[in-house]
């Protein structure tokens, strides 16, 4: 396993290791590299039974990792993958302060807009890589990740401003780490052109899974909520174009073939939802509506799918609270 | 219950007499009046029990009612009362002929837009006019009506084109009857604006109380679901403008007032979902989007909520018909 042993050896911090962080961290790990988890509820089964990946690449399992349950027990990591779910990221000032090596970069492997700039702002946090995910995986219980479908992950730097940053040295570093782990790497020099390009299908098959509640293929074959999810999508581009980002218009219909080509497939946000969990409406709905408002751009249908995320949030956690 | 006889009697028929044709149909009869109900499943029970309503303002059961189950066995009627789901109305040219008498006027009690133009097309169809229905009534079971709430029918008379018609004699006529029966009436001039202005109800709750299964008042007490609500409330309104019928901005809070002070209720359109049934989309979604379409006004609210409502009615019959 040690054979890939990267040449300039970085330390890895994973926050947030579940579907995603769980899963590309411990591809990192399998491969040699010095990777350091910093667990929640799953810390006591993952020190006595290890991380279980079951992937459609191999499965595999890593019986013994670096587990944590507290930040202040880590060491200083150079690359701190941050993969919180979005409305935990208020935790971030509270962690990243003590796994922060001098000069060390944080991979922020979220989905949505405006995270970037909120832990840009943390105090010690230099440089943000953020790592867009096109992988379906999810969790089957603490330690335990299946991988579905797809993986590779597409780089890009955050700089202020929304300003494209190009590709950088540190970007080149990472993809280098990321290759000997076997996951696939894009390179991409704008990441708010990415984020809302990633927007594109994450709007209408995570809001309307959860609001329809039909995975992505029921979704992508009826001729009206596929007509939906076309209109949803133009008003994405709509929005990337009062943002001063280009998104052809034919990438609608790639997305859609994509979608036909993919398995079955219920969005981590629809998961969430059923398993009682906090949605990342803001980051994938609020923010996005918001920018382009203030832009002069209404998404009239983005904003319905937000108004109904809502109300159906709610609604769910009012019944469930008034169970107990 | 005869001392309200009217002074000049007209024969009434009632095709399609449930919650509301029925209820309405019901005092009509109780009052008097000569009617004649064509049923389809409740006949048998109707002939041996009658009908039994139960209402707000007082319970009472017709032991013996005129009733049939096939048109060509009922006398020629001065008002026809048509209270089908308007998805049922490709039935009516093979009714309407048989019970129409000369001069005959049709009384519409139906949602949505476009059907007039379709019945007054149909041979022997003089006059329409429509029986725009606020009230609040479900059947319980074969000849079993529950009214809860409202009651109030407003009348206006159908002329070509959208004019219009302003208030005619026949008009004056009906809301006698009407009256005699008990029943709250209003007389309109412009019967394509008021079913405009009954939209910016309907739409909303109706669409909404289906697609997030939510009864009115827990729809309007949400703040996001409000929200929604009066984003939809007020496409409709600029639907309206595009055909040239002014509804003013205040009417959306109005109608949201009215929401709050009603009992908690299901739309007819959420218990026809519930139950199995066909749904009126069509007439209450499809037509008015076109129409706006056509005179270059967009409504993506409502075209979205059309999407979802044809995704969840399909959705429901393939998941029954694979069950069976």
């Amino acid at each position: 396993m040690n054979a890939k042993m990267p040449s300039k050896k970085r330390r890895y911090a994973v926050v947030g290791p579940g579907a995603v962080g769980g899963f590309y961290g411990a591809l990192l790990a399998r491969a040699g590299h010095d990777v350091h988890f910093l667990f929640h509820t799953a810390y006591e089964h993952v020190v006595h039974h290890g991380l279980t990946i079951e992937s459609k690449d191999g499965d595999f399992k890593l019986d013994s990792i670096s587990a944590y349950n507290d930040a202040r027990a880590m060491p200083a990591c150079d690359v701190v993958i941050v993969a919180l779910k979005t409305t935990q990221n208020h935790l971030l000032p509270h962690i990243l302060p003590h796994i922060l090596a001098d000069k060390a970069a944080i991979l922020l492997l979220q989905n949505g807009l405006g995270q970037e700039e909120r832990i840009a702002a943390i105090p010690g946090v230099r440089t943000v890589v953020a790592g867009l995910c096109f992988v379906c995986s999810t969790v089957l219980g603490p330690g335990h990740i299946r991988h579905l479908d797809y993986g590779r992950m597409q780089l890009s730097q955050f700089k202020t401003a929304g300003e494209p940053a190009g590709i950088t040295p540190l970007m080149h570093e990472l993809a280098s780490d990321l290759h000997t782990a076997g996951i696939p790497v894009q390179l991409s020099q704008d990441l708010v052109l990415q984020r809302w390009k990633k927007l594109v299908w994450n709007v209408p098959f995570s809001g309307l899974s959860v609001v329809l509640n039909a995975d992505t293929s029921r979704l992508a074959a009826d001729p009206h909520a596929r007509r939906l999810s076309r209109s949803l999508m133009q008003e994405i581009i709509r929005g990337a174009a009062s943002q001063k980002k280009r998104i052809a218009k034919h990438f609608v219909e790639e997305m859609l073939a994509d979608t036909d080509s993919m398995k079955p497939y219920y969005p981590s946000m629809k998961i969430d939802f059923d398993s009682g969990r906090e949605l990342e409406i803001d980051s994938m709905f609020g923010v996005p509506i918001e920018r382009a408002k203030q832009a002069g751009t209404e998404m009239p249908g983005v904003s319905m799918l937000y108004d109904q995320l809502r109300f159906m949030v709610q609604r769910r956690d009012r019944d469930r609270s008034s169970v107990t």
